[in-house]
Order: structure tokens, then sequence, then C-alpha cells
């Protein structure tokens, strides 16, 4: 682990993020081709946020958040931080002060892979926050890791700068150079898919919308009438 | 596995369901002698809902919607849709669009041994689930599975047509042929714990109500004044 | 295990533990060293409320509840029941009835190291838990544990009035002994929070007011302009 | 659940249990078409044992061993002891004593989804079992379950007299009505294999002995000569 | 938590903690009523040892080994040293430097609620160890905690000088003052089983051997002569 | 997710990897600066070897060894297939067929975030592998995923061509850039660690030979006599 803090990292262009961030996780998700997605037991410590930006990467030591202090002089405005620990930990490394801190200036919200605390305060001051854990377990200042440097979180790896989209779904990470992509792939999907709902709210089956039956069938699947003494085995 | 899908469940007489869904999850399992319960990671995805009705039962391979894709045709107003998986699976194999294909034939909701996503849409739409995660992760559809076959969910057996109850303490699941013995089980259980309610409200103790401490003292247990040097060991 | 009810437990002087209820789980473990927090699995079932009283202690067997309606009787206005299990157990062992018994006589709330169930009516009169899982799952009355012995709580140990303090943080507990300096410590601590939060708020670094950046430079840590091809290696 | 103990199972015709433990967990498994898996942390508590035979089977309490003191009386040579819990529970339900009762009778093995203990022992009397954990923690013998009615047994459903087989790859359940043909298929299966090894041993592709190609070309498959700047995108 | 070693504890009378090892986990566990059991998550790195010695206990910070440095100095021959940690950590806070610098000073094993690295050299060296994981991830030695204070270590409660047993089947812990009552207790029970097991090994039944059948009538067990259609229900 | 396979991927210079595998783990993962660790879930499924190749990654679907099969064709002798999961699962993936097809091409083994089969013949034919799980459970065949591009497998980020070191104590990747350095970084600490081993075999105490006291001092630990009532409270 090299103990360096980049000071500049590249930022996608204005008004991306956003569109992201109204697409939504499950939509950015499919939108990349299913990949990019953290692991799902990263989730929001409180209910109805949705956000998107560059992310500001944190490589931690389990059980100290000295270098959360280091990385919050490295955000901006519209900035996502992102916190990855070199061990599962839960410990609350994360709390109303930081918060403060990283709201003042402008930061959009925390996705960290460990322990978040001051759940109620962070939800009256309108931080989000997505963790592995709630704990109000103290952390110690002893030990440095890195700040901006490529890491691991919840399984996902994450450039700083790649784009984090995070809601109640839960948190996806779009690489910097798929941005713009993303965001036309994932436009034409949600476009796509008002029609379907509509469709399928009028009735219409899936298995007929998406025309599944050939290929049910081909794969092998057999309709029957009951399960026991069925007589009507059929193919359909 | 067998790769079959059951047009024909059985199903309980009209009425029995919403009765199961008055009682609530845990009344149910009370009445079943204490049965038929989903692990307690079945949580929903969002609070207050209450449901009952028969089960369509799905079988699906982990990563793979397809056959809940099959299975929406053989739901009918008021059923269930009861999805279990071969393997331990976190997927959002389940999102907005089968929910708005489920809500349009009536299905009350969904219990499934695996991921859900678009919860706030769900929720906006007032579509229940329990569910063992909440994932944005997508989802193939490429093998087989079956529908309307005796399935494991969650550790517990379900058979088609057997009446699923799920709200806030959980899933339970009511073999068919048990159903209006629940009813009428669990009915007499919630008038009997009117009455206790109300004692114990009143301050009676339920060691007194329960009549309990003879077996207590009969077990052994010893009654000591206080923790160190206590002088007054009795039994009572 | 000893099979023993210990009739009367030391408790704090009158307001100590409302002083903690207000200072909030996260303050109260930092005013300790940082030390007497149960595990973070232990989440309250309803979210908002916020506690703190002397602990009323239970040990159980797994799936059995019998020493919780024990316990009932030894609790007094102000107590929190505190319940250990000799066995990892999601089991509901505290439902609607046991906390109407628990609310004639005073107590604040329960934290049970096991499952709870009838989530929304203890949610409905205002009753708060914190517990492992909700899990409807019925539980027997067929062996005894004890009341009032020292246990271990999701990790932490518990005497008998100790001061145990919950909120949507989670749970820390306070041995009796140090209830008055903990309330001490945690009040000039939030007081020393508070502008520490006024001048984060106004965009001063952390770096700068806890005076971090001597002790970072001294451990090694590196500043680079950029990731790649960075000239500007410097220490900061 | 019913206190029951069914005193006559079916079992299988001899031999048949015997040629499936010479098959092995894994060919057994896919000659089921890939079902009846139990999950697999159900583990060896000692490595190297082959088993296959009939199950008679328990429900037990949490903590709880009573019935399978009373299962012991039901079961005969041959036969292996299949022990399911009403909640997750990790206890040492079963040990020396018991196993001793068990091989008395000629039983084959243990397959337990809760805690073993006794291990040394266990494998000094080559008595294998299969269990979720292994654990010192003593049981109680006080609420009644049942024996050979059908439980859920780490998410497999098993009926007494369904075959169990159980070797280091983990285990599998056969119902009785499949043995036979469970036989036949995994006997043709590991045929079949044989002359398989025997081709990619000696180098042959999978890719080609299974005829892949089409099928990844068809599916989208890309192959390119390097990862970066490859000129080479080719399919093959 | 104070930042504390305590030189002097005390410890058992010669030989006893031998008798304890001798009589292993279970049986101990059983001799003191069924407690002091660590959580069944502890194993042994490697298979086949049998421990017992008073506790040298350790409190860590999660991924810093720094206190186990402090604590070997206060061992003596004959110890067994306790490990605990602030929060969930599976580090690999122990390897063969500190296993040698333990024997040489009579040190008889390792128990540690977190990870232990270099499995194969502490086998063959002999030094046996139980832990939560084996991991080779480095820890650091930045943050104070302390050294023979009373500790939780895996959900139980360790004074430094209580006898810690530890075998195939776990650990478990005996408080100083029950040491000698816990080995005559265990004695007496091996003496009880070897009987039993003789018995048993004869083919009587345990119901029969521990005179279960009245009991289990008298709690309602019904016997029953096969699965359906049985006409013969009858109590035994 | 590209469905991409690379064929020319950048291996180490001969011998590197060889004197990895000498070192192992814990002694490379610290030569790193404690970096690139795989999760420590990732076990060997059978114990004592002790490996080191360039990685030939592979992403699959859950449920899903189609890419494994196409990898094969990739692997070259020396090589380690290192096979990632787009969610977590546990299925058997990968068994005898694959693992002779893999070693009749001389490769090393397998390091797979997911399950492993046929584990005794595995150990049989000498093919290591370190897993997420051992299960029978079979897979299909029937998404594509990518070979050789980077994969995080067990929150490890692995490029195609990096060393995969692999033994008793886990799992550790080494950059390709980095391979030269962490031989000669490891083998200074290797010969550093034998000097250290014969001084604290010797007796040596930890503390003096790293000369922690004086920091340990300087952080505020506190060495008293006794426990209780100790007059003694000195510095050391």
């Amino acid at each position: 682990m090299q103990n360096v803090v980049v000071r500049n990292i590249p930022r996608p262009a204005a008004g991306l993020a956003d569109r992201l961030a109204a697409l939504g996780v499950s939509t950015v998700h499919e939108a990349l081709g299913r990949s990019g997605l953290l692991k799902p037991y990263m989730r929001p410590i409180w209910g109805g946020a949705a956000i998107a930006g560059p992310a500001v990467t944190v490589l931690s030591q389990p059980g100290d958040n000295w270098m959360i202090h280091v990385a919050v002089e490295q955000c901006r405005a519209g900035d996502v931080l992102v916190v990855a620990c070199t061990a599962d930990n839960t410990d609350g490394m994360f709390g109303e002060l930081l918060a403060t801190s990283l709201k003042a200036r402008g930061v959009l919200g925390l996705v960290i892979d460990a322990g978040c605390r001051d759940v109620r305060a962070l939800e009256a001051m309108g931080f989000p926050a997505w963790s592995k854990a709630v704990s109000a377990k103290g952390t110690v200042k002893a030990t440095l890791g890195s700040v901006n440097l490529p890491v691991v979180c919840a399984g996902a790896a994450v450039n700083p700068g790649d784009v984090v989209v995070a809601d109640d779904d839960g948190v996806v990470v779009v690489p910097l150079a798929q941005v713009e992509a993303a965001c036309k792939a994932g436009e034409a999907r949600r476009e796509n898919e008002e029609s379907k709902r509509q469709r399928l709210a009028a009735g219409e089956l899936g298995l007929d919308m998406y025309g599944m039956r050939p290929a049910l069938a081909a794969a092998g699947l057999v309709y029957v009438d009951s399960l026991r003494g069925g007589t009507g085995k059929t193919r359909r």
C-alpha cells in the first residue's frame, strides 16, 4: 500500500453525473452491460436519496479513519467520497463532523465499505451515506493509507474520477471513459421501458412482448395441466 | 430439476386467505403449531404491507429470472408469487416491469429467496415484496426451471396453492389442507390474547396469569436477594 | 449456568440515565474510551427511539423465553431489559404481550441478542427494541436460565444495573461505577463538538483544526499532483 | 409441528444405496438433473468418508436433542440419521454416546443441520457426520419434535426413506422413487466421464470435445489478440 | 478502554489445568453446567492438539497486534494467550515469530478472536492456535490496548487466570474459582459416561437407559405405524 | 461486461514466480507493503500445496462455468487460473474433468471466488484449488463472460499476467510490474526474519528486539502490579 495522496483527478463533463443520478442504479447497471455493481450489502443508512458524482477514493486501515480526514481536502462540490478498507471492518469510521465538513465543500454523499454512525444527524442534515454497517464504534487516527489511488470497494474496482451512482437499490460505479455512453444507453433503456411498462400494465404478457415462447419451447419447457395424474402434457 | 410448468393448481376457498392476512404472520405461525416459517432473513423491501394468498411457485437458476417471466402467465388475482433458487443468490431477479405485469393480474405480492430491485418504484405502486436482499444486479434469461412444482424457499417447503402469509414479521406458509384450521386456531388465539393483553396492561404478571411459578420451582429456579453476600436465598 | 434470579440490583442515581440517553450511543461510547459497544448487528426494530436505563439481565436457552417471563417481575420503571442467549439464535423470543407487561411496569425498552416479533405492534405502542433479528418464530418455556447475573450480550459484558444506552446508532453499556464519569465526559465532548461543528461548517479543514498535518508528514504521507506521470511529488 | 414418531418407513431395495455411495455426491446430483443438494455449509467433520442410505428424519427444537434419542430406536442397519432443526442453530446436539448407540445398530452416519461434538472420538470410531458446525455446546431434552415426518434439512426437502448420499463434496438427497433411475443415470454418467477424462488428459480441449465453439460464437464471444491496442479482433 | 498491563495474575494450583485438558472441552463445558463456551467459529488452525492453561488476556484494536507483543513478556510456562479485539476482525495478527517467542517461554497455545497466519509453520513447530480465521493480512503496531484486564473473547467473558481449555471441539473458559470443582465434576462425568458407552455399545437404548419414555409420553409424543393411512396410532 | 477473450497476456520472466511460491503468501503480502490479499474466505480445498504463477482471469455468471471451458485454451504451463463471478455464488463450477484438462496443459492450480467439487479427486491428482466453498452444485453453460480482462476476485483486483501466490495462508496477487521487486523485498524479509527467529527462540523479547518500549511508554501504556488494589502503578 502506497501512502500517497493524489491531488488532481479527472472528472466527467458537467451534467453527466446528474443524468446518471436521474436514471438510477438499476438502469445504469444494465446500461453498463451489467457491470460495476458494488455488493448488495452496501445499503443506504436512510432511504430516499439518489446521487451521482465522481469518486474521491480512500483506502483505510480497519478501525482507522485518518485518511478520511485527509481526503476531505481533495473533495470538490459534486464529488462522492468512496472509502475502501484493507480488511473487512464495520467500525463507525464516519459521522456527523466529517459529514459537516464534506457538506460545506458540496460533496454529495458517502460510500463506505465499513461502518457509519450518527445516522439520525446525517439524515437531519440531508447527507446520504451507503455503508456496510451502522456502528457507533470509534476509530483511531494512527496509520496511513491512500487518497485517490484505485481501490476495490465492496467488490467493485473504483478509479478516482469514476462516477458513482447510489440510490435505494444500491451503488454502481461507471468508469470515467464510459460515462457518456452510459448516459445515452441508460436513457434509451428508460424510454424503451416506459412503453413496455404501459403494455404490461395493460395486461400484455412479457412472454409475448419479449417473444420468449419459441426459445422456451426450444429449451424443452413442458406444460402440464396438473401436478398429479395430469394427462394434458403439452408443449406450448 | 424437471423443466415443467403446471397450469392448474388448487387454491383455498374464497375469504380464507384474507382471514390469515388479518391474523398476521406471528399468530398464524403459532396457530400452525409453530411450523411453516421462512428463515428470518426474508424481509419486506418496504414496511407496512400484510398479504396472504395461494402460492404460485417458481424454481430459478441463480442469476436467471426467465422462469419468473413464465410464471406470470400462471398467476391469478389474489395469488402470491413465490420464487426459490437452486443456490444461494442475491441478484435482483425482480423489478418494476415484472411488478407491473403481476399487478395487472391482481397478484398480491412477491416472496423471493434472492434479490429484488426498483425498491422505491415498487413502494410507489404499492406492490410488496419480501426478499433476501435488495440488489440492482441484473439477471439473464438462459436456463429453465419450473413453475408450480413443490419448492423449498428460504428453508420452508412450499407447495403450489399453499397459502403464503407475509407482513413485517416475516413470511409463513400454510399447507392448503390446514388453511381452514389455521384460520380458526388463529382467530381463537387472537381472541384469547386480547384478554391477556388487558390483564397484562393492568399490571398482572405473566408468571401469575400463566401459572408458571410451580413449574419454575419444580425445575429448580432459585431466588436470591442480591448477587454478592446475599443471605436470603429462597425458593419462590 | 446457575438457575438463579437475583431480586435486588444496584441502580444509578436519578437523572444520570436520562443524561446518557440525551448524549446518545456514539458520544457515550467515546466518553467511555471507546468501550462497551454491543456488536453492530444489534439494530432497532423501528427507528427514532433513544433510551437509557439500568439493565435487568436475562440469560436464556436458544428458542426458549421462559426466563423473560421470570424477569418481568424484577423490572422497575426506568429499567431496560437485556436478554442474552447461550447460543446464537434468531427466534422471536419477545412480542406484544411481553411488551405490554413491561410497559405497564415502566420499562423503557428491550435489548435482545436474538429475535423479536410483532414489530408493528411494538412501534404502535411506542415500545422500542434492539435485536439481532426480526422473526415470528415462536419459542418454548421449558428450560431455566438466570435473571440478574452478569451476561455477555452481543459481545459486551453486561452486569445487572449497568446503564444500557440505545438509539439508532446501536447499543452501548456503561458500567455502573462509570456512569457519572461518562455523563461528564460525554457532555464535555458534546460541547466541544458543537464548536468544532461550527468551524467545519464554515469550511475549516479537520486537517488544520485538529493539527494533523505534521503527524501525517512524519508518518510519511506523500502528495502527488496526479496519478500518472505526475512530476510534482511533494511532502505537505 | 406434530409431535409424532413414525415407526415404519419405506426403504430402497438392497444394494441401491451402495451403488449411489460409490458414485459420489457430485455424480448423483448431476444424475438427478441437478437437484436435491443440501446447502454447501454442510461439511464432513472428518474427511474421507462416503456413505449412502435411507434417511431416518428428525425435527428438533434449537438447543434440544431429545428427539435424536427418540430416533435411535427407529434406525436400522444401513440407515442415515438426518436431523433438521426448527431454527438456525449450531449447538452440539450429537456426540460420542449417540454415535456409539447408532453404530451398535449399524447406522452409517449422521447428517445434521446444527452442530456436532466429540469430533476426534467420532473419527476414531469411524462414525462419519456432516454438520453445519462443530460445537461443544450442550443441549437440553425438554421439547418434542418429530421422527420420520418430512423435513427440510439445510435447504433440501427430505422424506423418510429417501436415500441420502454424503462424501467430501457434501450431501445430496435422492427421492425414494428416483433411486433406481439415479443409479443408472449416475453409472452411465461415470462411464461417459471416464472416456472424457482420458481425452482431456491427452490434451484435447473441452471446447472441441463438447463442440462448444459454434454456440460461443453465436452468443457473441469475441477473441482479441491483446488487451491494449490489439488489432486482431477476430471471431473464432 | 484502559491502556494498562497487569503484571501479576492469579493462576490455578499445579496439575489442575492438565486434568481439564485430559477431560476435553465438551466434558468440561458440561461439568460447568453448560457455560463458558466460546462461539463455535473458533476453530483450530491444525487438528489434534488439546491444551489447558491460565489465560493471559489481551485486548487489541482491529488490524493491530502491538499488544500481543506486549503480552508475551507477561506469559509464563503453561499459560494460554487469549486475544480479544474491539471489533470483528480477521487480520492475521499472529504468526511464526510470535509463536517462536511464546514457545520459548513455555506457553501452550493461542486463542484469538481474529486471524492467524503461518499455519504450516505453527503446525511444524507444534504450537496450536484457535482462531476465527486464517489470514495472511499483516497488521500494524500503532494503538494501545490492554493486557490482563477482563475481556470478552468470541462471546465468552475471560478473566486473567481463568483456565482456557481447547481442543478439536472448540474452546471453553473455566473461571478460576471453579477450576477444582470443574475437574471433579468432569472426571465424575467421564467415569459415568464410560459405563454408559459400554451399555449403548451393547445395544441398550438411551430411551431405556436414561428412562426417557415416561417423560416423552407425558409430553404428548405419539407413535404411529406409518406416515399415510396408518391405523396404529399408539402412545408409547 | 464485455464478452471478450484476450489471447495474449504478459507473463513474468522465468523463475520469478517460483521464487514467490518459495516465499509464501504471508511474506509476499508483507513485501508488497501489505496489499493484494484476497479475502480470507478463500481457503485451500486440500492442505499443503504452495504455488505461484501468472493469472489467466475469468469472469463468470453465477451458476455458469462456460467461460472456464473457454479459458482452458488460453492457459499455458505455469499459469494459475483465476475465476471471478459477477455475484456471490458457491456453486461447484470446477471439478475433476476441468482439472484434468488444466493439468494436461501444465497449469499449477485454481483460484475461484465460488465453489469447487470433486475434492478428493483433485487431491489425488495433486491439483490444488483455493475456493470460497466446496459444493457439488452443478452449473450451466449458457451465458458469456470474459477471459483475460481485469477482474475483482475475492476483493482483490487481478489483471491478467499478475502473479498469484497461494498456500495454506491464503492467496495474494502481485501486480506484474512489482513481481521482481516483491521477490527481492520478500527474500530480504525472509533472511531478516531468520535471525529474528533465532533471537526469539533464545528467549529475547520482541519488546526489546524491536525496541518497542519507548513508543509504548510515549503512547501512555501503564503497567500495574495487580488488577485489584494494586499499588505499584509504574511506567515501564
